[in-house]
């Protein structure tokens, strides 16, 4: 398909091009960059939905501010595409999400016009009033914006940050994108209150308003943006708001698509706030492309399609994921139990959460993006008798690392916790990599947490899970599609703190834990080949370890290596201090952990990402043939 | 001084004791069981301020609902002294705090009328809806009770959870103690708002309100809870309030101290409530004790006192407190660069920052209750180009996890995190200690880690930090009196990732981090009394790691021994990782790793704490004696 015609993207470079259109121009500009945004996403996938909810108000913020100077902060980044156009990255465009391509995201190393990147949500308006900060005490930065999505800001940090901004007073504009939608359709008790609102006053055209309100005052009143935001506000809604209560200055809802509407109003905003104002937007997701705006989910995460048809591209898998086979385990789980519920943060179908909510509505929780709520929330129903299942990304999991310590471990509750996307996981790139629980949950006492070899294992580890009830228990697995390997008809609940041995050699042990076995089985196959007698090993617990297994493997094999899909500080190092104090180190014993590296490692398939941590079959292969024929380098001392 | 007379008080073993006595038997209650908390916590010290402030509702709440099947869940749990008291622990009252004695919070496994422990802030709503939740899913327990400070209910956690409940539409009562104080003054939008609430409405006597209703509504009308409540909140205040949008029934703001009051609103309440409601309470923090209420902290935290004076008796200090150096060291870098600032989460004494604050008040933000936002907003300022230290305990820090490594370490931001508490804290037990932070931390890549070994060790480290902005970088430090040592003029920046060795022998390497090189040095000194030859290291960094260093200890000692005031995981297990992959524990060295256990430790002096972890001098000479002279123990291999 020809890419679309755009004669007037076509002459922005960047966003000081847009100062040299008229109104209708920047009108005309909106509508080529929706069908730019359209048709690359079409050919690499991603974030299509949110990112044509705010085409209109990309295109106006870079007419009205002038950006690096002033700080457009996108709140979880995902719909920055056409930001990412406006700013000097169109010919890279089609990179997106791919490696060595654009991230998905906004990203400070990727374009000053990035000024604080994100991906996990809610964090815009905490950074922004940093920025104020920054600028009321000198530093060469200028506005400070944050455009937040309606479920974003009903997350206890935006909260927190309203909370304190409105306490401070600067001036600092908040954009609220409401569009009704996050992930999912956004839940709580906020949201109605948003709905209400909208409900309440009709979307008035505040071009007609700002040139009245610009145009009439006279001059000495002109100038006292206290009047002029008084009469904004005063015209739009009568009452307080929230955000009034808040210390905010409130001006909507406005019509997030009507550019000329944007610009009258943030001009008028850039020309007279003096203290903290939150510009509520009315947006539709996926707005403009008529496939997205029909789906459920308005496209909000999208494979590449064909842009006539709407018709995404999904390879179909050779195994089902991951997700999927927990969701059908946890289903099972909840029909052999009464007692056990699943709690959510916005992500049921993420999760998989969504198959049991189709059996057990009244079972399944979602609390919108509210990790630290959702766990102690899940605790609370532990105290009182009940069995919950905590399906929470790794790496959103710490979001509510204080409440797993203080409410659920010290207390010792029995929440099963169940973290999909650990390891590396691909197009979503470092942010959302899940490389730290087996760090910061190992440490935990009396945590129980296994790793998932396959499908099959995780079957058994939501059985396990289920059953047991003397404190929190943790099961994590990767991202994408399963081994392929038979599952169960149900799961078995496995022996706690029990790993499985795999194969049987005498020269080397490879200790894999979670879903990296693959390529350790690959690379014990290789060394076979290469004369190597190799045992692997299979650790399904991180915690407790399996210490007999451990000792076994220590004394009858001269190295010893540990594999895990997590950073430094997780499994292998428990097994280096178990090793220790059973002086079990002392002798010729060889040991090595191989696990993700020390820095953060960049968006591509999770092959390529793994290739990059060198954790591959053939890293595995070498790291043992190296520790075997050791030509160790010296390094000198030092003087 | 004798113990007051409390002859209502000593016929009360058990909550249902309160159900024979009449409203004025429980206004006697309320005034001897207050005159027992001032004489317990003068023995003991404690935080009296905030349980006077409950007193009367202690005894309401008692008397009203039937605990434990009934669920009061007491916000932080500091204000619980009254509430264990009446619930069968006032024979131990006076063992508060102390080893082996009564916690000084509330906790599930010292009484069944503990349902949900605490001591961090704004869990209780979360937890409330959690039983709430069990409740009506047929689990054995009824009403859900949350009592919040007004600090706590302004964290974003307590709003996620209020969000939610306001939602979920379950029966559950949430009772607001605002006595405009948590630690420090409140500060924050919302705290300006309740004060607004506040001015708007007189307190008005509800026992009046509540026996009218009650007693002059026709019968089909009075089990109209819906109406009932209407009628109650229509007499109060007729606008609506932030707690009604977000889906509660607001009932306020009443006279927390008027027994009379509060037994007729939690009656009513307990009679009609059908969804959330939540109870505004005016208290006054120190109530009825003239030296708290008359303090500026009203007596938050005090040591044993004199109740007819007030006069603490707080033993004077060998040295300077690490805390007390801090605030000044930071002042320093605060008067040498005016970039630098700092961001405190509700804690500027705890913490130590108002001791810039007071040279610089413009530049010392306390954010509230809010480490999530007290971080990205950190990390912001260092996005705008100032030098943020971001001053939070070790134990509170959990709460911002995920906004540590996704807004600083991912970015690569240069926030200092000054992280007091680190390692075991003495009274406050378990749920204060910093054991976790050298795990969560060291695993994220570009992060720099120092630990200070002693208050001149401590004012380098923040010149350090001052210096430092090429990433993030953290610096723990301890609780309580430095070690005595002479203090410089002022600090000098130390080279990044190099430690330093205080002694030097050649049998035995001992590694320290941290604040636990005192007990290091005796073991030496007891060490050589026997005969070994011992090298004493500080490794200041515990990321990154001296290398050098480490090598030079490995090859040249046949032990080497990290000693940490860490969980596993943290620098030991590092350590470990480096010696593995530098194949230097190959040969013949014998390495071990020493820590906090695998296990919570309660309340004691820090010292019988660190005995009670088998980390004291002690402890590492055996450790050495062991591994230099072993006599493994042969467990048999699994069959």
């Amino acid at each position: 398909m020809a890419a679309p015609e755009t004669p007037t993207l076509d002459r922005v470079a960047g966003p000081a091009d847009l100062k040299s259109l008229d109104d209708q121009g920047l009108v005309r500009l909106a509508g080529e960059l929706r069908e730019e945004v359209i048709d690359a996403v079409s050919q690499t996938g991603g974030h299509l939905g949110s990112s044509l909810g705010v085409v209109e108000l990309s295109v106006a913020l870079h007419a009205v501010f002038n950006a690096p100077m002033d700080k457009i902060i996108w709140d979880v980044g995902h719909q920055c595409y056409p930001h990412k156009i406006l700013t000097g990255r169109r010919d890279r465009i089609r990179t997106l999400r791919q490696k060595d391509g654009l991230s998905g995201f906004t990203k400070r190393s990727e374009s000053a016009f990035d000024p604080f990147g994100a991906a996990h949500s809610s964090t815009s308006i905490s950074a922004a009033l940093g920025f104020a900060v920054a600028r009321d005490m000198g530093q060469a930065t200028g506005e400070a914006i944050a455009v937040i999505g309606d479920g974003a800001i009903s997350a206890g940090m935006a909260y927190e940050a309203l909370n304190n901004a409105g306490d401070q007073k600067r001036r600092l504009i908040v954009i609220l994108n409401d569009n009704d939608m996050s992930i999912a359709p956004p839940v709580g008790a906020l949201s109605h209150y948003l709905s209400a609102l909208n409900g309440d006053t009709p979307l008035h055209s505040l071009k007609q308003l700002a040139e009245g309100f610009e145009a009439g005052l006279p001059g000495p009143i002109r100038d006292s943006a206290r009047r002029a935001r008084q009469l904004v506000r005063g015209a739009v809604r009568p009452g307080g708001t929230i955000f009034e209560e808040l210390g905010f200055d409130y001006i909507g809802p406005i019509d997030g698509h009507s550019v000329p509407d944007l610009l009258a109003i943030l001009r008028a905003v850039r020309t007279r706030a003096t203290g903290p104002v939150l510009i509520h937007l009315r947006t539709v997701k996926g707005k403009g492309y008529a496939p997205a705006e029909a789906a459920a989910d308005k496209y909000h995460g999208v494979a590449k399609f064909d842009v006539a048809s709407g018709a995404q591209r999904k390879a179909k898998p050779n195994a089902p994921s991951y997700t999927s086979v927990f969701g059908q385990a946890l289903t099972e789980a909840a029909r052999r139990d009464p007692a056990v519920v699943a709690v959510t943060a916005a992500m049921p179908a993420g999760t998989g959460v969504n198959q049991m909510a189709e059996a057990f509505p009244a079972r399944v929780f979602d609390v919108g993006i509210a990790e630290q709520h959702a766990v102690t929330f899940a605790a609370g129903m532990a105290a009182g008798g009940l069995k919950p299942f905590c399906a929470i990304y790794s790496t959103f999991l710490q979001r509510a690392y204080d409440q797993i310590v203080h409410d659920v471990a010290l207390q010792n509750l029995p929440v099963r916790f169940a973290i999909d996307r650990a390891g590396l996981v691909g197009a979503d790139g470092a942010t959302h990599a899940g490389a730290f629980d087996l760090a910061y949950l190992g440490n935990l006492p009396g945590f129980t947490i296994m790793a998932a070899a396959d499908e099959a294992e995780l079957t058994h580890m939501v059985a396990t899970a289920a059953a047991f009830d003397e404190g929190p228990i943790a099961l994590r697995y990767p991202r994408g599609a399963g081994e392929g390997v038979t599952l169960p008809e149900c799961g078995t609940p496995l022996e706690i703190g029990r790993g499985r041995v795999i194969s049987e050699g005498d020269q080397v042990a490879i200790l894999s834990l979670g879903a990296h076995l693959a390529p350790c089985l690959e690379a014990a196959a290789q060394l076979r080949s290469d004369g190597v007698s190799v045992t692997v090993a299979d650790a399904r617990f991180a915690k407790p370890l399996d210490q007999d297994l451990i000792r076994q493997l220590a004394r009858h094999h001269p190295l010893l290596i540990t594999v895990e899909q997590g950073a430094a500080g997780g499994f292998g190092a428990h097994v280096a201090q178990f090793l220790a104090r059973e002086a079990l180190l002392d002798g010729p014993l060889k040991f090595r952990m191989m696990g993700l590296p020390d820095r953060f490692i960049d968006q591509a398939s999770p092959e390529d990402m793994y290739a990059a941590a060198g954790l591959t079959a053939a890293d595995i292969r070498m790291k043992v043939v190296e520790a075997l024929v050791p030509d160790r380098k010296v390094t000198p001392l030092r003087a």
